[in-house]
């Protein structure tokens, strides 16, 4: 029998969230039932419940930074145990079959990756995140959250702190490297925590230097901003540039701070077209490419690394009633670094 | 003593080619002397010859495609003696002790490789290229050229053919790897033969049809043109994309054809900005990048695989009064597919 339980949804484009109650799958045989303890704010969230990027289907029940503990798992279900505690970040399922799928690359799946909410399962149900109590997941789509890392702080790892840590990863940050993390929010402050504890040298380019203290304390060698002047200066300077921003950028003077065989990977999606001299990328070798969360495979090694260097979000804990609010301030880039819902508020 | 000897140079931007003379340094310890027997029109003579990259020094003998034989050598010469065939690309000296030297991609000096023409040595003489019937050129800047390659059709090896060679064997192009050749010209025709020879599987999307059965013949499987239609057919088709025009691009539309981790590399130099979606970079972790020609280490490891594999540029050979009428038509794409001028016609 499939669960009524409360969440809040918004019921078209920019309206306000309202406290409602959604139903959740009877649990099947491979399904996980989780009690949901947080849910973090992406500022992917608002473009969806704005409907910013295309078509979104409403009632919408965003969140896909969902960390919880599992209350009951089905028959075939042997990874995961009740009591053991869990998160689900940006899909659910996936083909399975297809490349990516088997190299374990689900978000590239060929057929789509069925998303957390704002999406359709394999059989025409709409999709609703966390912005709620409980969700039913299928087992190998769950994360294990490591005993070392609070729930609440863990909630932003599993969309922020994958999106992160995958191409940094990928495009080498570590010991002797020099990584510049473009913008400090949500994504870059755990971009500046994850590359320098992979062991790069970290230097912030920020809008300003209003969290330079903040950068600093997070791991980063040294916080600048971004003006043609530090630009130039910089030129030459970096292996790996990881832009977390999505507002337009002088990309050639970006690209020129790269050294030889240098990337850098855009995880910020700006709306407009972005421009540049192929020269900057000729001259230098230079890479220019992007990066899209992770599959389950890296996340799971994302969240274990965290948890061993002991990296969680910042955040700010709010309230079911607050989420309308808090959407206003991420557009206005007023948070440090994370909203976070504490879901025992919906009850 | 410094040697007079015949040569081809251009006043002032855009006039017309004359003979005349021109000095090459008197030979030292670690010098070579090459009789040039051919050298190739590179697109570049022209920007460079006509100014339109930018400040030329005049007057200017152009030519960085240069195959001939060794006719002397300096008395600390070991790697070269008399009578090797031998090549120049497109420099003859660099710093030797920066990191990209050391490195063997002395291209990439930090100090500015001295380039073969329109340069200056380190001492300030300014360098004249292969449009010529001598020149001198450091030991460690000379290429050899194995018995198996033809002197005229290796000429534009030196500078065409490394150009395609780095990106090709750098991103992969191999067996069971799908490479699609922008455009077959001067540079894209070695490039389908080159990446045919790795075992590549070769589509080229060219400007027209009209160079089909060539293109079919220097081993690509399949031609098509880079209309709007075509791309989108092949939209996730290609892991690597090799560019060598530098007409502008909808680069959006060709980076779409790549497969998840595809890369498109430029060799191709358009003058414009180019424009793109960052998504599609983000949506299939896509590479946008750059390559410029490659070391001297490299460019020998690619005169033996040419050689190996019987690869040579097809070529138009012309004598030293035909190079103007020459430039007209590589402007107007019209030789298949290099013009090389036959030195002896100098004398």
């Amino acid at each position: 029998m499939p669960v009524t339980v409360p969440a809040l949804a918004t019921a078209s484009a920019g309206a306000p969230f309202e406290r409602t109650t959604i139903e959740r799958r009877d649990l099947g045989e491979n399904d996980v039932l989780i009690d949901i303890a947080y849910a973090g704010i992406c500022h992917s969230d608002i473009h969806q419940a704005r409907e910013e990027w295309g078509r979104s289907t409403f009632p919408m029940v965003p969140g896909h930074e969902i960390a919880g503990t599992v209350s009951a798992v089905g028959d075939a279900v042997t990874a995961h145990a009740v009591g053991d505690r869990v998160g689900v970040g940006c899909f659910v399922d996936s083909c399975r079959v297809c490349g990516p799928c088997v190299a374990g690359e689900e978000q590239f799946c060929e057929r789509g990756a069925v998303v957390t909410y704002n999406g359709r399962e394999a059989d025409g149900t709409p999709t609703y995140g966390g912005y709620s109590t409980r969700i039913v997941v299928d087992a190998a789509y769950v994360l294990r959250i490591p005993d070392a890392l609070p729930l609440d702080v863990a909630a932003p790892l599993l969309c922020a702190g994958i999106t992160t840590y995958s191409p940094l990863v990928r495009w080498g940050a570590g010991p002797g490297r020099r990584v510049a993390v473009v913008g400090m929010g949500g994504l870059g402050h755990l971009a500046v925590k994850i590359a320098s504890a992979l062991g790069a040298e970290v230097t912030v380019l920020g809008h300003t230097l209003s969290k330079k203290d903040d950068g600093l304390r997070f791991g980063a060698q040294a916080y600048e901003t971004g003006d043609r002047e530090t630009l130039k200066r910089l030129a030459g300077s970096f292996d790996l540039v990881l832009n977390t921003v999505g507002a337009d950028l002088p990309l050639d003077a970006y690209l020129r701070t790269l050294k030889l065989d240098g990337a850098m990977v855009y995880v910020g999606l700006p709306e407009n077209k972005q421009e540049l001299r192929v020269f900057s990328l000729v001259g230098g070798r230079r890479i220019l490419t992007g990066s899209n969360i992770g599959g389950i495979r890296e996340t799971q090694e994302m969240l274990d690394f965290c948890a061993e260097h002991g990296i969680g979000a910042e955040i700010e804990t709010i309230g079911a009633d607050d989420v309308d609010a808090a959407y206003d301030r991420v557009v206005a880039s007023d948070v440090r670094y994370r909203f976070v819902i504490d879901t025992a508020t919906l009850t």
